[in-house]
């Protein structure tokens, strides 16, 4: 365009900005200039947008209402580029972690992970087994060898729950595709083991459903759309699903997602939207809906999921479940859906950390084969002896950011602060953390462009009424962006990088609620069109952005429930490479909340053995 | 736009890709549909271009004609994109290799360099003294300490040599601007450590000469044109700098080039055209054109220059000097204009490739406070104990490739080879190098990607008319692409370098010409608009782009001349961090050759003892 752009803002070098409490740095809401839109809205919109001259015009003024050009864009800064969100951060040298080699196989890791997990149990505070919690990885391995239960009977309740989920009334729609013959296959096999009384590990059958965004036979990868499987045909497992399979993990199915991972509500016109079993009037987040949910409702203690902008970690604290997004790099994306390159990355859903830290330990590592060498960091296992002895933790808090939420989740995060403090004498650090909502800007700039990318050789090949209209409009929007556009997106990459480097000198992680709003009202006018929503959207993005667009590992943990009892999650960002204190912390969340677990309105009791 | 664009091409992946001389892809000759262009005609041309509807579909036009959307945008890979030409190279373990600590001091670094140059003199063929040849910058010290002359003396020779180069009736141009005072200053300070018999190093008191591209005090930063400086003023010595008056050169000045490296002729409208001292009718190239021609006419034996699309090694092969590109991050960016990110390189021209390791080896090395930790090779230098005693060469050539060029240059390199292969042994091993011509394009895309974002904010303070005519054009070239060509062209990127690492499985070096055509008239029309000769332009960067696309180092050594008397060079590209090989390979050519060096029309000679 270039008619009459605005003149961008001139940033301060990284080195010279204050990033301490009473820095000068202002905090800047999310300026979203966009109504909500559904239905017909919806279809006026798309139609205008995609005309040619008109549209391009609308599409500049809609990028330019929201600042993209004066914070972005346009913005001069001193940074270089910096095109991939690895970083001059060292691999740390952490208190308490256990080095495994590399050439270790996923089933040796799990035994690891199992090594380190099992002494902690014992300083879990009193009042644990009174409260709702989870069936975990090891309830399922110690009820299978014990005989109690076997993965076949699991197997069969499960397709009857699976079933029963996707059906009226219900019409809960976590998964795209479950395959009963595969299931039983799978825990048939494993039951066998079992019987033999020779599990592969600790995972050996237990379930775990599948982002659809993620190469698993037999299964099409749709990517929550109808036409993708057609054009680009799923012919073997992700590295990640190759991996949990080795182990003996039982995939029961491809879950729900936001159409192409393009949007966070979860409503998907094509499959179906996915409902939360908290209350199932009201979304999941997304676009990892469905694994959330599965495992909110108990049908697997874990799911996979990928996290572009916050695709995992939002779903999972509105659906009151863990989420844990590694290190960008830290776990192969072989065989995961090419949305993008420089910003998602796998994640796990799961019912408790200690379930999230086995799959990850499982399944993180880069392959030895692959194309970039930069990305193989040392396989590393916490030691989780005891919470008590992670002292000395300092939590950044960024007041005016950690406060633009909803009043209740503002007061349910800030008493888990509070108890973290009291229990484990963590220090609170007051930062300032610049530029946020800009970063939100360049991150969107960013996945916008190398989305366009990879899916546009896709969507010569389909008419365009085969995706859904949120859809439609999103990639017009992110078909928009210039060269310049992206490239300062990735200057502005560079600098926030310094930022929190310079965060992390003064303390170890940062402490966020996990989202702005808990779980909203499904209204009908958006199930066949999806809806646009972005003042809500950019309220569940508000914590996430980070942990894509600078590739940081971050975790949530459930820390309460709004009025409503919709769950609330806490989240803990951490410097790269840092996953064994970011579950270390989570860990120590955990244990002070988990008597305080409701249990959702849908949910499965598959091992049906009274410990609940 | 996306009107009707043209279908892209579909590449096979990389891996299945067969590089052997039998390999059934096909060379495709430059495309290139432009006519020659000056005078009036840019003119109508640059105000075409620059209306807002119709110069946009001119630029469409343009990029279709030339096969952008086909062979780059919208072209199918399976590759990822490869943004920084950081590979999965290994540091090599060459032979005949010394590491030199990257704590040493450039002088430290430059002794060793020194020491690893004294034997090799004994091997060199007969006759070596009978021909021309540059002043080396062992002349200049041997002079100097011997007190043959003295650093003010050559000072004072130099400045009226300068002076007399600028004006009528040769009005060379090489110079941008030269401090006759500063000069001076520096001459006198390097004469009395060489009269108290402390001289730092074996630069102290050699001229230097630098790109108007690389900051250094108490010059401007031109860029050449004629505003740059007043809006980002020339603060410190570029790190290069520094190293340089460390060992105690002396810079002479900033030498012209293409206004802000945009084109490759050397037509500068602010500052003249830059004249080539073996037929001042005829042109330099570029963008380091006065550093080619000031080493050629003898003004000083090395001079830096920045070397993006063949910057460097061109202008050197069309002036008859060594051109020397060390591999991407080598040698530190700072200080250096930020035209672009992924792209450019100093570089280093020489009247000899001993002189180019001299300063490579005062000025290589990241510095450790660099922002971009994975930039930190190792420094080395090689010994070059005898040039005997590099054996099993295996020089890669492609032949369609290496013969797209002008019959005389053909023969001239042809025969090159030939005594390479006589002389020493080596092998010629027939490969074929698929999609050059494509390469080139996604290059042009990266780099105008990249120039646009660094130079947008500067162009925006300015008036167009500021400018250059042939500048303004490339610039609306460079501003027309999106974010979609951008990444497409990271992933031909990436999917190069992947065959260029199967090329280099099957030899040491890939061996062309530098150039398709020699240094061509300058024509009156072009003198104050420039021109656009796009088929020229083609045949001048035609072997030059995997040395800056992929970041690979590579050097030209003048090999003989045309029927005019106008220089031809030969171009070895080397793998990643295989200076030293190169080194050696440029070294041993030169041997061969030294004896049939002729005397540029314009020279100086300034040390004025004999030897020549």
């Amino acid at each position: 365009m270039g008619l009459f752009q605005d003149k961008g803002i001139v940033y301060k070098p990284a080195d010279e900005v204050d990033v301490g409490p009473d820095s000068h740095e202002s905090y800047l809401q999310a300026n979203v200039k966009a109504p909500r839109m559904a239905g017909l809205l919806v279809k006026i919109c798309v139609w205008l947008m995609e005309l040619k001259i008109l549209g391009t015009f609308l599409m500049y003024m809609l990028k330019r209402n929201n600042l993209f050009y004066k914070l972005v864009i346009n913005a001069e800064m001193a940074e270089s580029p910096l095109f991939v969100p690895l970083n001059s951060f060292q691999e740390l040298n952490e208190q308490e972690v256990q080095l495994t080699s590399t050439d270790s196989s996923p089933p040796e890791r799990v035994q690891a992970a199992i090594d380190c997990l099992s002494s902690p149990s014992k300083t879990v505070p009193n009042g644990l087994e009174s409260s709702f919690r989870h069936w975990k990885i090891m309830d399922y391995h110690t009820s299978y060898s014990s005989g109690e239960t076997t993965p076949s009977t699991v197997a069969e309740r499960l397709i009857t729950a699976i079933k029963e989920s996707s059906s009226p009334p219900l019409d809960m729609n976590f998964f795209i595709d479950s395959n009963s013959k595969d299931i039983l296959r799978q825990a048939a096999e494993s039951t066998s083991r079992y019987q033999k009384g020779k599990p592969i590990s600790a995972l050996d059958g237990v379930p775990v459903a599948v982002k659809d965004e993620i190469d698993c036979t037999p299964y099409p990868t749709t990517g929550g759309t109808k036409w993708l499987h057609r054009i680009r045909p799923c012919k073997a497992d992700a590295c990640c699903i190759k991996r949990l399979k080795q182990c003996g993990a039982i995939i029961i199915g491809k879950t729900n997602m936001h159409e192409l991972g393009a949007g966070i509500s979860g409503i998907n016109p094509h499959y179906g939207v996915a409902r939360n079993p908290y209350d199932s009037g009201k979304i999941t987040g997304g676009s990892s809906s469905g694994s959330a949910a599965a495992v909110a409702a108990g049908l697997c203690p874990v799911a996979l999921g990928v996290d572009g902008g916050g695709s995992v970690r939002l779903p999972a604290a509105l659906c009151g479940v863990v989420g844990f997004k590694p290190t960008f790099g830290r776990i192969p994306h072989s065989g995961v859906l090419p949305l993008n390159w420089t910003i998602g990355m796998i994640g796990i859903l799961a019912g408790s950390i200690e379930d999230a830290f086995i799959v990850y330990a499982a399944i993180n590592g880069q392959m030895s084969s692959d194309e970039n060498p930069i990305l193989q960091p040392k396989l590393y296992l916490p030691l989780l002896k005891s919470i008590n002895r992670i002292s000395g933790i300092r939590l950044a808090r960024y007041g005016e950011w950690f406060n633009d939420c909803r009043d209740d989740i503002r007061i349910c995060c800030a008493d888990a602060l509070d108890q973290l403090r009291q229990n484990y004498g963590w220090q609170i650090v007051e930062v300032t953390i610049p530029d946020i909502e800009a970063m939100r800007l360049a991150h969107y700039v960013t996945i916008a462009s190398e989305c366009t990318t990879s899916l546009d050789p896709y969507m010569e090949k389909i008419d365009k009424s085969e995706s859904g209209w949120d859809v439609r409009l999103g990639l017009r929007v992110y078909g928009s962006m210039s060269a310049k556009a992206y490239v300062q997106a990735q200057k502005f990459r560079n600098r926030q990088m310094q930022l929190h480097k310079k965060i992390f000198e003064r303390a170890d992680v940062i402490v966020t609620p996990t989202t702005g709003v808990t779980a909203y009202p499904i209204f009908n006018d958006a199930l066949d069109t999806g809806e646009l929503d972005y003042i809500n959207g950019a309220a569940l993005v508000r914590f996430q952005i980070a942990g894509n667009f600078l590739g940081l590992p971050a975790v949530t943990v459930p820390v309460g429930y709004d009025k409503t009892g919709m769950p609330i999650g806490l989240q803990f960002i951490g410097r790269p490479w840092s996953e064994p204190t970011l579950i270390h912390l989570a860990y120590a969340m955990q244990a002070l909340r988990i008597s305080g677990f409701r249990k959702p309105q849908v949910y499965y009791d598959l091992l049906r053995n009274g410990r609940l």
